[in-house]
Parts: C-alpha cells; sequence; structure tokens
C-alpha cells in the first residue's frame, strides 16, 4: 500500500520544528515508517538550491527566478524522495511543500496563483498532500519567537506586511481545503497544540 | 536608442567561442558598444545554477528540474544583465538563450515545447533576440572537436541520437523564424564562416 504524504506549514516562529519530531513519534508509536524531509530541499542538488534561496549577501532574486528554482528543487524532491518512499510504503512527513509557494510567493509577493498553479500541475502531476497541518497564530508571536531563536534568513527578514499576507493566505487554503488542511492554533501552549495534532493524526491513522 | 539583442547558438563543436569573439570586434569596429554574455550564467547566481546544472557527479537531474533551473538562471540574467544593457543603448550578444532550451530539453530530451514556450512568455514577456546566429554542423563533426577540446562536460557526453534531436529542432526553429533566424554553415573554413557572419551583421548594423 502507498504512503501518506503529510506536510505541516506555517509561518515563522509557529513551532514547525519541534512539532514535526512530534508527529514522526505519534506515527513511530503505530508502527508506521515514517521518512522525516523538508523543503526547498530533501535531496543534495535541492538543499544546494535551498542555499542559493536563503542566502542574503547574494544578488537580489528576481520572483520569477525565486519561484522556478522552488519548483526546481521540488521536482527533484518529489522524483528522488517523495515518491519512491511513498510506493515503498513509507509515510512522508514534509516541513513545507506548495501551499508555502502559494502563501509565501503567491499571497507575500503577490505572484500570479495561476502561475504557481500551472507549475504545480507540471511537476506534481497528480501528486498532492493527503494532510497538510497548519500551524497558525498571529504574525507578532511568531515573528518574536523566531527573533528570538537568532539571525533572521533572507525571507525571515521580510517585513510584518509580507508575513501578514503569507498568513491570510495560508488561512484562505485552508478555507477553500478544509478537508486537505487542518489548522492548529499554535498560539496554545505546547501540550495543547499537540493534543489537537494528535487529534487530528488519530483521524487520518483511523482511515488506515 | 535601445540595444540590440544577438544571440549565437549551436551544438557541440560548431566555433561558438571563436565567433562570439569575432562578432564582438565586428560591432566595436562600428563602435557600437557591445557587451558579451553566456546562458545559463551571466550573473553570480546564475553561474552557480550553471555549475549546478553541468556538474556531472551529481545526483541525476530530473527534467522538471533541469528545465525550470534554465529559466531561473535566464530570468535572473534578464533582469539584472541583459535589459539594463538595452535600456543603456548597450548591445548584448549572447553565447546561447531560449532557442538552446528548445534544442537541447525539447528537441533533445523530448519535452513538451508548449511547455517551454509557457517559460518563456513567463519570464521574457516580450524580449525576444532580434537577431540570431545559428551555427550549423553535421553531428559527427561538431563532436569530434568538442572531443578534441578535451573533457566533456554533462550535456556534451550526451549520445550522438540525442545531439542529432538538438540538431533537427535549431534547423526547425531556423525554418519557421527565418527572418530572426540565420543559419550559418560551420563546415565552412573560418573565414568563410565568418564572412558570412560578416555579411548577416553588417545587414542588420545597416537598418541601425
Amino acid at each position: 500500500m502507498l504512503g501518506r504524504f503529510i506536510t505541516l506549514e506555517g509561518g515563522e516562529g509557529v513551532g514547525k520544528t519541534t512539532n514535526l519530531t512530534y508527529i514522526k513519534s505519534l506515527l513511530e508509536g503505530r508502527n508506521i515508517p515514517v521518512l522525516l524531509t523538508r523543503e526547498p530541499g530533501g535531496t543534495a542538488l535541492a538543499e544546494a538550491i535551498r542555499q542559493l534561496l536563503l542566502d542574503r549577501e547574494q544578488e537580489v532574486i528576481a520572483e520569477q527566478a525565486e519561484l522556478l528554482m522552488m519548483f526546481a528543487a521540488r521536482a527533484q524532491h518529489i522524483k528522488h524522495v517523495i515518491k519512491p518512499a511513498l510506493a515503498k510504503g513509507i509515510w512522508v512527513l514534509c516541513d513545507r511543500f506548495t501551499d508555502a509557494t502559494y502563501a509565501y510567493q503567491g499571497g507575500g509577493r503577490g505572484m500570479d496563483n495561476s502561475v504557481i498553479a500551472w507549475l504545480e500541475n507540471f511537476i506534481q502531476e497528480g501528486l498532492r498532500p493527503d494532510l497538510t497541518l497548519l500551524l497558525d497564530a498571529p504574525v507578532q508571536v511568531g515573528m518574536h519567537r523566531a527573533a528570538q531563536r537568532g539571525a533572521l534568513d533572507r525571507f525571515e527578514s521580510e517585513k510584518i506586511a509580507f508575513f501578514e499576507s503569507v498568513r491570510q493566505a495560508y488561512l484562505g487554503i485552508a478555507q477553500q481545503q478544509p478537508e486537505r488542511v487542518k489548522v492548529i492554533d499554535a498560539t496554545q501552549n505546547l501540550d495543547d497544540v499537540q493534543a489537537s495534532i494528535s487529534a487530528v493524526m488519530m483521524h487520518l491513522c483511523a482511515h488506515e
């Protein structure tokens, strides 16, 4: 049987890293094999593209170039990591995926959603996440947490208005695709966040 | 007045490098400011993408990833180099451009031309070369010359059938767009190749 494809999304400082580990442990506790990966990245080439994207020191990246690099890395990730794992029955848990492109390049930078949708269909064909957990918190809350972690990369140092657009784009996707995208209130304390995640995950696992 | 945008195209070993220098000297002889550049490349980021594309040692690159990386580098090159130069009245002489994508990824790898055309319109909008010189030679002739030059990179080490498809794709473009694309017989001796190039160039300059 094919593995399930689960993505975790959200803005800066919403607790993605901590909760990825938690979701992985939840699945492993049910003896489900899980591959934890991330975007942009997941292969040597995709990670090299990630480095080019996140480097704050280099030349200004044209919006179209940024978008195409994201999807180039994603094409590589899908072909060499995600699809082979799913085909072996391994569940794939991915830190960000195409919803992040709609949120950051679409919502944040104002690129046309139809352009993103064209690229999504071009490289993903039928592949879509089975479940997406969206960790949501007001921008000020997330930014405060991210700043406490240390230096901000090129994306994290964008302006507040940018992140507000990112958040609204994410929430818009969740509203349009409520079956796939489950919103988790990330302003709760960690126990409550994880209880919310656990409830959603148990629902998914119950359908196996 | 805007500068003119001239591209030089052709398969392996057809003499692009030598003739780029020749074309540049022709224009400079007429006191036309010229910027010599190349694809993929032309900016620090685009050159970094080029290195990722040409590296033979790394993981296999998915066809979609290769295509998107090519256009990402091109978007960067257009925004930071080509358009600013043309706007200043500088002529841009580019070693390969989008025709190479139609030839290599389209003709060679069999990717759909409509996909390439979509990406071309997305990143170039109205920008197209004013003149393209296509150096043409039978594949065996070009490959023999390229092999004498030393190690072949990832593209150069493709099979003969691949390069035959590349050549036919190039010739197909020239047939469809005879006003823009001028075919130069690269099997002639260098003096005759350059006389052919000079004739085409003088025709373009005469329209200034």
